[in-house]
């Protein structure tokens, strides 16, 4: 073994050790309250990539799609076709709301999205819940923000995970969530004139 | 209608208008080099709902995970058992660096991994190729940089999506890619004793 390999070992041996004690000091199991924000690529599909991971555990899970809806996605013929049993998969929104141009019929949209929200996390055989992009439904005043947190907080079963995605989350939503992501827009090729692309978008 | 919601309309139709018009300018098809880095959740998660998306729309497609391997994620399981022919899943790494000890090994595995990436993204049937925790082995120079660019660069079919995940970025892989996201941590439940929870992080 030469010198590089031999001090890699010895410090990936430091590392690990340091690593180790501090895993013992993680030991608590929760339902998390995950929120995925910001302008970048991956809210909405990284809560289907957790999805994949929940049923592929045998968790039963539900998604909710506030706004987007209106079109056929990748992951809504995926889950409604294949996996109709592990994961309950609903739309409430006609799309996004310069597309329906009616605010009183997005507003019904959001709050019947939010009812089925809320009977989904207080299923108890459900342990994991997707709001995809109710952070829409929340900017644009479509749902009382302090009923959403207040039943996130005080009525969510302790062991039901629910992740809440779209741009723009609210502070007292961010205030409330265990877990939360910015997804930061670094590059996007929509500037230079290339259209959403299918599998990577949509 | 009332005022609010006739507001609303007129708002809600400009909107439309001008995103119409702008739509018509974004019209390339093209495969793009996709980057998620960051120290946020959602790298792999995120890339795991494009595998999903993509087999939807019955694109074949491809992983190859190069660091995490050791141990039995969701993605896996599901990938191997449920859609094997539809998603071809390789395992290159055997486990975070500190776990392994031993960096002669891990940039043979490093290598085995890039080895097989090259062979899916060259291969013409397959649509979009995960490199995931790829960025890993390019930070601890287990990968020549140059030589994974300036194959994404030169090489890569121009139709074919490549997705490459894991944070520390390298900034020429940021400048040849098409989409890049950073995943910012704003909040994580680890920092207050909670482990890793089954469904969210693996």
């Amino acid at each position: 073994m030469d010198d590089i390999a031999a001090r890699h070992t010895k410090k990936m041996r430091r590392i690990k050790a340091a690593r180790d004690e501090m895993m013992k000091t993680k030991t608590e199991e929760r339902g998390l309250i995950i929120v995925h924000t910001g302008a970048g690529k991956g809210k909405s599909s990284s809560g289907f990539g957790m999805i994949m991971r929940c049923i592929a555990h045998g968790m039963p899970c539900a998604v909710v799609q506030f706004i987007k809806g209106n079109w056929e996605t990748g992951e809504k013929t995926f889950l409604r076709e294949g996996f109709a049993e592990e994961c309950r998969f609903f739309v409430s929104g006609e799309g996004f709301t310069w597309e329906t141009q009616d605010r009183d019929r997005d507003i019904a949209a959001a709050r019947n999205g939010w009812r089925i929200a809320q009977e989904q996390i207080l299923d108890p055989t459900i342990r994991f819940v997707l709001l995809d992009e109710i952070n829409i439904a929340l900017r644009y005043e479509y749902l009382d923000l302090a009923e959403v947190v207040t039943f996130l907080r005080d009525r969510k079963p302790p062991m039901t995970h629910v992740c809440l995605t779209g741009r723009n989350a609210k502070p007292e939503l961010i205030e409330a969530a265990d877990l939360v992501t910015e997804m930061t827009l670094v590059k996007h090729p929509f500037r230079e004139g290339v259209v959403a692309q299918k599998g990577v978008e949509f």
